[in-house]
This record gives structure tokens, sequence and C-alpha cells, in this order.
């Protein structure tokens, strides 16, 4: 497949708009460059071409649950989620993750690290979430959210009622490795992978994190997780080790570039420090973290220790919408009032953190997020012609402060065109839509036990 | 024109939706409620009603300018808007308007404070942007900006090089209100008006301030203005009046709800306290803050004293969209990491800000920014059955948090449909779009000289 003579952002650090063709052999970008020929042809005169976003961190459990976590604070958010994610059948399951993956593809964003689900799940749970990523031919790691500790973080002072009928009930570490195992086992290679993904280091035992560790060593896999996301959080860690989460994690050998944090914002200079070194991707989800008043990542720091900075929306509370646009603008234009002004981050660096950086994080560094000779076509085309982009003056500046994924034409993944001309191929999108429509009040009904224990909490 | 059996966020600070009909006649809503009849209907049951929003600051020549300010400081963005602006003839101030006013109804913003324009004009500047509003059907107040005074707060350290093309030359007083008292004349009433528009205080002559004042007392018009958007001008302010520019602004009799402030940052407790008094409004740009790095308006202190906060997008070289939403859901966060979670600013607040704080700062308050009879028929109608808005569980927390103008089907200003299925109306937009392309190299080569004048600033 030849894509003539579009607008193409390259990537991988060069952000400057410049015409060319693209060819496309078996999954992957074979050449850039003049006058390439090939028998099928997509016209690109009024295409800009970007490499597809990664959504580095995201929750599919929550993609039918927008427009309902206003004015919560996160442990507040946190236990909501639990009453509306818990006892989901498989197929809810996939009904949920198809309509994130829609609006993802649809706005631009090719690949996504699911942190999936909210508590228990089976081996089918699993196997829907993979169903839904391979319809959709959308780039996912289904990054396994295990735990065998409680949730000390988000428990109301003084603890959990007697009686609280509570969903986060920790599985044995035995068993949920066993499950890991397997549903890794099942999901290898192709567009799809499985990492082990421990909810947050202080829900897990040293025993389960190094258990992912090495299992994500063995067989090549990231381990993702959640880091510092609150502040109580660095005071757990504290208290129960002695030292930061940052440090205690290093001791047990999990800071390597397989590990990628989401959050990460209650953390100070030295752990900063220690996670470049080490070669670890942090996450950024700036719009959820305003949202549930977490707090402010330090992006600045970070970028002074070339800390490697992903961008993730979180799920649909706490962003109720999957755009990466806006994610890219407010993480450069976040810190600007504080920050002397040639150390701003700008478009550019946003655009390094949804493509590059995202790539890491998948453990796809090398091979995925730019466009260039042997890199995976996952290609997003956007219509220069659409009125957001008249008149063009800079794309990569546009495509950051501009876009919003509504002038996303045509997305391919691994050469695959999975949108076209704006339509979402894979599945049927209104049968999708139709469904997902009553889902969450079934949900609720079943689960009325747990949204009053819930709603009851201090 | 009847609105048939819609789901409905009334506003006027109920945001909770209901199914309800909306009886439309002579521009007005005539009644909401069930079974209402017309020969006219547009059938709602897959539609929300919304009152249409009003971008209180905003400056129509920029329209043509995204994508040339990241990273650009406050002093360097001005100047280089004036090198970008300057010389334009009525035709390209007519296309530059119309660009952003098809992107503000296209997105759901029906009406807008155009402060206009960067630098001197004419009348014949003036009736291109009321033929752009007029054709496209769009409310706006022109505020015309004017000053006679430097430009203080962004010549650099030292002042201006000798021989500077300085477009910012003062015009006299006299001449300039001439000019504002000749257009609000040409263009008073129906859904055009024209305000005078001080620049900024600190640009102003205590004399011209008062006429402006005095001007609109007696058209019964508003006052629009900048105010305090970086920490110099605060500075200025106690250097050539010996307190705040708030305080000053009282000592001349400005402060009334006539009055509107764009930005408004760099503010103390007793001048907020002050603002909330005297009825005005500030207008709140939490985009471009960012952006251009100008800090952080203090929402918090606001609310807390009562003070009436609108919303604008500012001009689209420091937010390079027109997209309302986005400004909600920002106002409404960004304070949240450092507030008690019992003050945070919540969905139905920013729409509050959006609608009923923004028909204040038109001069309209209480006959628009609702949807309840009497009320003008601006109303926006967003496709319910958009894969964005599945599930509908809480319309008005989606609308803030996760819509971004995308799913707008129908828009309607003074009971006329301005844009129908997505289509806006009233002009050829593939023309308009023809004619934007080019535009700004033009410009550019034509102002060649002050280009290289700006980019030698220091």
């Amino acid at each position: 497949m030849l894509i003539r003579d579009a607008l193409v952002l390259p990537g991988a650090g060069d952000w400057r708009a410049r015409r060319a063709d693209i060819l496309i052999r078996d999954g992957r970008i074979a050449a850039v460059g003049d006058g390439l020929q090939d028998s099928e042809v997509i016209e690109g005169k009024w295409l800009l071409a970007v490499p597809g976003f990664v959504n580095a961190h995201y929750h599919s459990p929550l993609s039918i649950l927008r427009g309902t976590a206003d004015g919560l604070s996160h442990p507040a958010f946190m236990w909501q989620n639990q009453a509306d994610t818990a006892q989901r059948s498989a197929h809810e399951v996939y009904v949920s993750a198809l309509l994130g993956g829609v609006e993802m593809l649809a706005t631009g964003t090719t690949a996504a690290i699911d942190h999936f689900p909210e508590q228990g799940f089976t081996l089918e749970h699993v196997d829907a979430v993979a169903r839904a990523y391979r319809e959709l031919g959308m780039r996912a790691a289904i990054a396994l959210r295990v735990f065998d500790e409680a949730y000390d973080d988000i428990a109301p002072p003084g603890g959990l009622p007697v009686g609280f009928p509570n969903p986060l009930t920790p599985a044995p570490l035995a068993d949920s490795m066993a499950l890991v195992e397997e549903a890794v086992k099942s999901h290898d290679g192709g567009l799809l992978r499985v990492f082990p993904a421990p909810s947050n280091p202080s829900r897990c035992s040293d025993a389960l994190l190094v258990a992912c560790e090495e299992l994500a060593r063995r067989r090549n896999l990231g381990v993702h997780t959640h880091l510092l996301e609150t502040e109580v959080q660095t005071r757990i860690a504290q208290a129960r080790y002695g030292t930061t989460m940052v440090k205690h994690m290093e001791r047990l050998g999990l800071l390597s570039p397989r590990l990628s944090c989401a959050h990460t914002i209650w953390i100070d200079e030295d752990d900063i420090a220690l996670l470049a070194e080490r070669g670890v991707t942090v996450v950024h989800n700036p719009e959820s973290n305003l949202k549930v008043g977490a707090g402010f990542m330090p992006l600045p720091a970070m970028r002074r220790h070339g800390l490697r900075v992903a961008l993730g929306t979180d799920g649909a509370s706490t962003n109720d919408n999957l755009v990466l646009h806006e994610a890219m603008r407010l993480a450069v234009t976040l810190h600007r009032p504080k920050e002397e002004r040639l150390r701003w981050a700008r478009a550019e660096d946003a655009l390094d953190m949804a493509t590059g950086a995202g790539a890491a994080a998948l453990q796809c560094a090398g091979s995925l997020g730019s466009i260039a000779p042997a890199q995976s076509a996952d290609l997003v085309l956007y219509d220069l012609a659409a009125a957001r982009w008249t008149p063009c003056n800079d794309a990569a500046q546009q495509l950051v402060f501009a876009e919003n994924g509504d002038s996303v034409h045509t997305v391919l993944v691994a050469g695959r065109i999975v949108v076209q001309n704006r339509k979402v191929m894979g599945i049927d999108v209104d049968g999708l839509l139709r469904e997902a429509r009553g889902m969450l009040a079934g949900i609720r009904a079943r689960n009325r036990h747990l949204q009053d224990a819930v709603k009851a909490l201090p």
C-alpha cells in the first residue's frame, strides 16, 4: 500500500512536517520518500500522516462509566468504580472494551495499555477483552491488575465497616500468578500482549511484585502499575518499608525498562533520578490527576532528569473522553506559569510522549512510534481539508493544541485499515452502542447491595 | 417551531436533565413542557437541548493564527500577533471572523465577545466583522479595542529600539471615541452590539476609560477589557496610581455590571471582593493562561466571594481551537489538587459560567442563558446517539467532561437554525476554507519589515 504525497510528521524527535510517499509492506513501513509506487494507493494530498498515539494508561471497564464521578475524591471514586464494575459478565467486559477502543481508534490512538480489571477476574474475562481488541484491529497490552494485600490507601479512617462486602478481597498470590501465566500464554504475540500488572505496589506483597517482574523478564513482557498517585500512598510506603516506594522497588529489582508506572505524582527528586537511571517509563494522566484532585505530576523535574514520560487518559470516569490530544496539551502547558520559559515542554515534546515514550511502555521501543523504514505501520491520517486545520500553519503545533481527534480520517494498525473515512471498520458500531446503552443500569441493579455499602462509607 | 421530547438541561442553576418539549415563537422560548404542539417539529428523542454557550473573551483576528505561538511568552506572543495582524484588509478581517465563527457555532457556542482588533482600525473593518456575524446568524458583541497610551507591559526591558515600526502607536482619544460612537450607532440592536473596550486599563488614559464607561452607560452597553493578565501589569498599576488597578478603576467609576474583565489573574482577595460587590464579571481563559504561562486565575477565592465568572477561549494563537467545553473542564478541575473537596467547582458550575455568566457579560442577563419561557431561543442540540454520549449516564457531567462539540447536531440562535445536521448554514464553508488557506502567507509577506523587527526584539 502506498500513501502518496501526504504531509508527514515523521516522529522520533523529528516533528517538522514535509511531503512524502509512505510505502507499506507486510504491516511495516518499507520506505518513505518521493516517487514510490504501488498498486494500492491512498491519495495523501489533503492528509497529514502521524504515528498512531499510544494511550499508555487506561482502564477498559470504566468506558461505560462516563459522567459518574464528578466531585469525588480519589478514594470515593475508587469505591464507586468497584460498585459499578463488580460481577460483570464476560460479555459486559467485551462491550466496555469495544466502546473505549472505538473512541480511541476514531481519535487517533492506535494502541493502549489497558490496566484491567478493577477486581477479581477469570480467563474468560481476559479472553473477552482480547477479542474486543482483535475485532477492532487495535494494538494493546492487557495489563492484568493483580494484588494480594488490602487497598489500604483508599480505606476510610478507622478501616472498613464490619460486614462491608469488599469486592477488593485479595486473591492468593499463587492463584493470581497462575491465571496471569495462563493469560500470557493464550495471548502472546501479534498486536496483543498480556502484561503482569500490580494494581499498586502498596497493594501487593513483595513476593507478588517479584513474581510479576520474574514473569515479565522470562517472557519479555512489560510490567505496568499505578505508582504514588496520592499522598497517602507515600506515607504507607514509609511506614511499611522505612523508605520510599521507589527505593523499595529498587531493592526488589523491579526498576527496569520493562516497568511503566501510571501517575507517579508524589515523588521526590532522588527517586525521579533513580527511575530515569533505570530506564523506567512513567505515564502522565494530567486530566485524571486534576479531576480527582490527585495532584500535579512534577513533569519539569522529570524532564530535567531525562525520565521517559508517556501519556494516558486514565479511565472514562476520571476523564470522560479518551482523547489523547487533550492530555498532550495539558501535559505541556500545566507547569508553564511557574517554570522558566526556555525550559517549557513544547508541542514536539507532547508528541514524543504520545508516540515514542508510549511505544517504550508497550515494550515496542525501536519498532513503533515513528514513520520510518522498518517501523510498524501504525498510522493516523488526519483530514487537512477540515475547518479545524484551516489554515495549516504548523502541523505539529496544531496536532497538539488544536486537534481533538475529530478530523481523523483513516487509521492503520500494522498496515491494516481499521478506520476508513471516519468509520471504525472491525465491528458493528451501531449494534455496540445499542448494547452499551442500558448496560450500566443492569450492573447497578445487580450490585445494589454494594452500591448501598459504598455510598454509606464515611 | 417545536423541539419535541428532547432531553433538556434547563440552565440558570438547574442542570438536572429531563424530557420536555420546547416551543419557540418569534425568536424566544414560548413554553417548555409536555404535549406542546406546532406545525414545524424537530424530533428530540435522540437530542440533548442545552442553552448555547457564550465565549466571553475571544479575538477574531487571531482565528487564522492557529499553530503560531507555542513556547512564546506573553510579550513575545503579543508582538508576534501584531506582526501577523497589521495592515489587514477589511476582507481579511471578514474571513478571519467567519473562520472563528464557524468553529464556535459548530461546537455549541452561539455568542461571543470579540475583543477586536489588535491595533488601529477603521469603520470598514468593524463593518466587515459585523457582516461575518450577521451572515452566520451568530450573536456577538464586537468589543472595540481602544488605547491611547503605550503598551508598557509588553515593552522589552529598556524600551523598544529606536526606529521600531510599532503598530501599537496610540491613537488620539477623541479619534478613537468618535469611531466607537459611530460603530455603536451603525450596529445597535438585534444579535449584534458594539461595546467600547479598552485593550487594558494600563494602556489607556483615565479620560479614555471614563469616556468608555460614559458611552456604555448612555447607550446601555457593556465595557470589555483585559485586566491583570500578567504580573508586570500589577507593578505598572502600583507605580502609576499608587494603588491597585482595580481600586483605580473603582475611583474612576468603572466597576459595574456593565464591565467584563478578561483573565484577571494577578488580583488579591480585597480586589476580588470589590469586583464582586460591584457586580463585575471576570472572564476565565484557563487554556490561554497556561499556554503563555500567564498564571492561575484564583477561581476558588472568586467563588468564595461570589464574583461572577464567565469563560472564554481567548484567541486561536493562545488556544488553538475555540472549543468552550475544554475551558469548562479545565476551569473546574485546575484547582482541585490544592482545594478542599467540598469546595470544588463542579460540572454545573462550569455550565453556569459558560451560559448565565457569559450572558451577563454580554449584557443579556435575564433574557439569555437558559431554556425557559421568554428567554431567547439560543439553543444547541447534541446528538445523543453519538458514541461519545454512549451510555448517557449524566448529561451535565458528560457535556462538561466528555464532549468536545463534535456531537453538536443543530444550533439555533434567536430561534433561527444556523447549524443543521452538523452543517453551518449561513455561508459557503468550503469557499471560506479555500480563501483562509493562503491568507497568512500574504499578510506575512506584506508585513515582512514588521516580522523582522519583532523577531529582533530581545
